[in-house]
């Protein structure tokens, strides 16, 4: 999860989020980008390659914050442009039901989703998308891994925060689950 | 439901399906087409307009039998393909999981969807549906209504077997009841 | 939706909260508690009269805050608990997932969710209740209504900010809308 | 799966059942036994030890025939009580939308859910169980397992036709796949 479109887009100053962040739970989504075939069935899902806040490199699906006065669709389409560039053609799905609800805390005991700054709600979606994808901004690569790949013990260990795990949760959602 | 495409292509004779239609539950696949914006929103949901067994002409979802060996995103997509034709560009859920499970029954008391022929245990998803549709064999037409007009009392009465249930149902799991 | 036990309880003061409130969307959960019968299924749905901000008199869901650091179970037994009484026996969803994500606004034209004082997201839960229910703290009473009666143009009538709508959600996803 | 109650109860003598199985596929419950905490979540996952028809021994979920005219409900209690006595008290959800859908195949390479007898449509659903559970009929045990004892290695090898697969689809839906 990263702020840098959010602190710079949103209503909050740094400080401000600082705060808020130490007072009440801050409203998430969380997108697996898929591929699918004509069926609708799941072929590849994407990962993002990036560089965390201690430095390390990690994998990780979409990540970011729903902003004040803003509808869920809309921040599902804003970070997901910010992440695959403006050309994925992301297609949200009609439901407005997240698969899973994501509980991260800066204690990663809690429930194994894991935060170090803040206490985080997330609405985790998977969305199929279409188009050309250029990862954007702080994120150094974009891959498609099969769902074998993508629950592979290599790839697994690539990934914080518990996203090994909601890449998991995503598969057995659309029944891919290896 | 009609099942002239099935009688066509399927397994089982005409005689065949009536004899397994005695003795156990049919399984099927309910379809309700609609239109979404940019953002996944329903705007619009497709009602097909046909002539029903005994002469009416009915409003009524997408609906047809699972054949032999045929797996249900095969089965989603040829029934949507029958009944829109071929250019309707169906997007059939990443999810395996329908939004609810339809129990018809010849007793119109059991559940308040009705089959006069069967029990039939039908499996209802919510089908984006970006291409052009042409209504084809039996139907007469297809009409694109908001969910305002689709759950109109002067639509609702003209479809039976408990499909104006289906679209409030259907509507009710995309957030746009009215 | 109330505070009233939230800011008792919480990590904010009244001043905190209408700070935050101005800020960034503020995390709800919605609990519809429903009588089921041995077989699972819905039988009644439970709906609290209360007294709203601006004095009427109002049937609602039950809904309430998720507070900092609280695990999203836990918060809708408190939530359940602060307005049934500690008896009422809340049967939580296994599932993590909520049925829906209600998103309340001030301006009423967003969503047709409406809440004057915030920008809320909130977690829609169906909960069976088996015990005995007392309405506490600020509800006048709790009434047990079929699902016919609590769609009925009476009852719908006297809830306000969306909460008749929330209702037939409600009863669509556990499919017994009428 | 076994059918040794519903040749007895059912409406098909076996003959017919067997040719019934030649021409349509078969609607079935699948039902992951499940014990809750007091918050509703899943601490354990019960499994079933069984003889199978090639002799060897198995674990597995619970499954069944959906019967001629027979609600899905009523199937799950009948197939639960089947195979865990009358004291389970099993808790089916008010929702009547499976989990996921299983679709087994007599080739297991078409889905990897495999029945060397038929295509099966099941229906599967995660069904907290508060009573007193006596493994009835042809099972040998029923063991409650922890979320990672029920993925380990060793248990995992127990489960064919993809009743390991099930049972992880099962946790992640709950949110407590390891």
């Amino acid at each position: 999860m990263t702020d840098e479109t959010e602190t710079q887009t949103g209503w909050l100053r740094p400080d401000e989020i600082e705060s808020a962040r130490r007072e009440m739970p801050i409203v998430y989504v969380d997108a697996v980008p898929v591929r699918v075939d004509v069926r609708g069935e799941v072929t590849h899902v994407g990962l993002l390659l990036r560089v965390t806040a201690d430095g390390t490199i990690s994998r990780m699906a979409i990540s970011g914050r729903v902003l004040h006065h803003e509808r869920i669709r809309d921040a599902l389409i804003r970070n997901l442009e910010k992440d695959l560039g403006p050309l994925a053609l992301p297609r949200v799905p009609p439901s407005p039901a997240p698969f899973t609800i994501v509980e991260y805390f800066p204690d990663p005991s809690v429930t194994g989703f894991h935060d170090p700054r803040q206490h985080a709600i997330s609405l985790a979606f998977v969305v199929p998308v279409d188009g050309e994808c250029r990862p954007s901004q702080s994120s150094l690569d974009l891959a498609w891994l099969t769902p074998e790949e993508a629950v592979s013990e290599n790839v697994r260990r690539e990934m914080t925060g518990g996203h090994d795990r909601l890449i998991r949760l995503a598969l057995s959602h659309v029944g891919v689950l290896p």
